[in-house]
């Protein structure tokens, strides 16, 4: 049992919950609560945290997949104190579980598995919620993949984890370097790329998503960059009654995956 | 110029902010910002504070909307010390304008002006954001008024309000002491009532929205109650692939608003 927060594992495990320049560097991320730890594949599970009372109180599923994690040969499982625990913790209310887990790492062709992919790309969506919501309902909606600009708000920070609600587990993605050249990549595979954008000609439900096709979405605040917009091969508007200027981005992403998943009849 | 946090409407501002009572019983909220003194109709505007250098820098058009305030015989204006200013504030970068406005009032009568309405009836969103959202949505997709349980978090929370973006001005609502009373009254007034519900046996775009409509939409944990769901006239399903369990509550109330819009061709 760990009884102290100047233990050298939950240094680490605070750091890494806080400075995102570590967590790249390693390759994990901090998952925290059972739901969290539940939807997380075992395989990708390397330290496990977790109070005596959250162990003793938790449901039968619960436990069973914590002794699975002692048995495989990769996972430290590591009981700790509550106070060591409340340390460790970034919720209000600890749940008495807490993770480090490998980010996972796909590649192009990952995202390019169906013969018609829906795929989404994210200029510089800038609010943790956003972006895990935007994981959340493309996991819903049939999503093939997510292409984030490196601009883009850090996925694997706490709060855009927990709104992914385990989704990010699922949903294939890239971060770029080059969102430009990934736009391009994609053009080149056949995939037409419509940017969700205020001045688009056209209304997004007239348009035929059932081909490949990649929606384009832009950060709150300013929407999409004139450099990136000029990329794809349609700017699409989504109709705004009354005064309002703009929709919120996840709303947004969330209209146009789920008329394509309409069109798509699935 | 009020340049002590001692002074009595600085204090009042402060208590207003933070307490939702007072705000219920004095029929007020807070604004702050100049997106949201510009959105405000000057006859609801009460007591406006305002930092120097905020009057001096900003444009054109926000100087003249201060000047009808100081000309108007309803509108308090003061200026306040920059000090003054941040211990007002409830945002950390704060722009230097902050109003004290009436809340809007309607009647059932305000939202059933259109021959076939479309609303929004809330139970029990918990999260501001989500409730300013849906607002801010609301507004895009033509619906006609919203209602909101008793127990849905406080509309007038200063981070509501500043998510609705400008909405909460122009979308007419009710926060209803009996909802179930209120979805009787619609119900009774034509209006079909559709619950958005994980075991709805109809997929939310094959059901005609033409016709005078309510969409229910339930709390983010838990979804309607029982009770709720219910009186509803059909449970309706939002598809959902992967492992998704749920849809966010202001991502639900999107799609079901924005079918509908689809279907009236607006």
């Amino acid at each position: 049992m760990i009884t102290s927060v100047g233990n050298a594992r939950i240094k680490r495990v605070i750091a890494l919950k806080e400075k995102a320049k570590l967590r790249r560097d390693e390759n994990v991320f901090v998952i925290e609560g059972v739901r969290m730890f539940q939807e997380a594949p075992e395989s990708h599970i390397n330290e496990l945290y977790l109070t005596e009372e959250f162990e003793r109180t938790s449901d039968e599923m619960t436990r069973k997949k914590i002794k699975q994690c002692r048995q495989n040969q990769r996972t430290v499982v590591e009981i700790v104190t509550r106070q060591v625990f409340d340390k460790m913790s970034a919720t209000v209310t600890p749940q008495g579980i807490l993770g480090i887990v490998d980010q996972p790492q796909y590649n192009i062709e990952d995202l390019l598995k169906t013969a018609a992919p829906m795929l989404l790309i994210v200029e510089n969506i800038q609010d943790p919620g956003n972006l895990g919501t935007i994981f959340r309902t493309a996991e819903g909606a049939g999503v093939d993949g997510i292409i984030m600009s490196k601009e883009t708000v850090d996925l694997y920070n706490p709060k855009t984890i927990r709104s992914t609600m385990g989704s990010i587990y699922r949903v294939p993605y890239l971060i770029t370097e080059d969102l430009k050249e990934g736009i391009l990549t994609l053009k080149n595979e056949g995939i037409e790329v419509f940017a969700a954008h205020l001045s688009g000609n056209d209304i997004y439900d007239g348009i035929s998503f059932r081909g490949a096709c990649a929606f384009l979405i832009g950060n709150e605040g300013n929407g999409l960059s004139d450099e990136i917009a000029a990329l794809a091969s349609a700017k699409i508007k989504i109709p705004m009654q009354g005064q309002v200027e703009s929709l919120n981005a996840a709303i947004a992403a969330a209209l146009l995956m789920y008329e394509a998943r309409r069109q798509r009849g699935v």
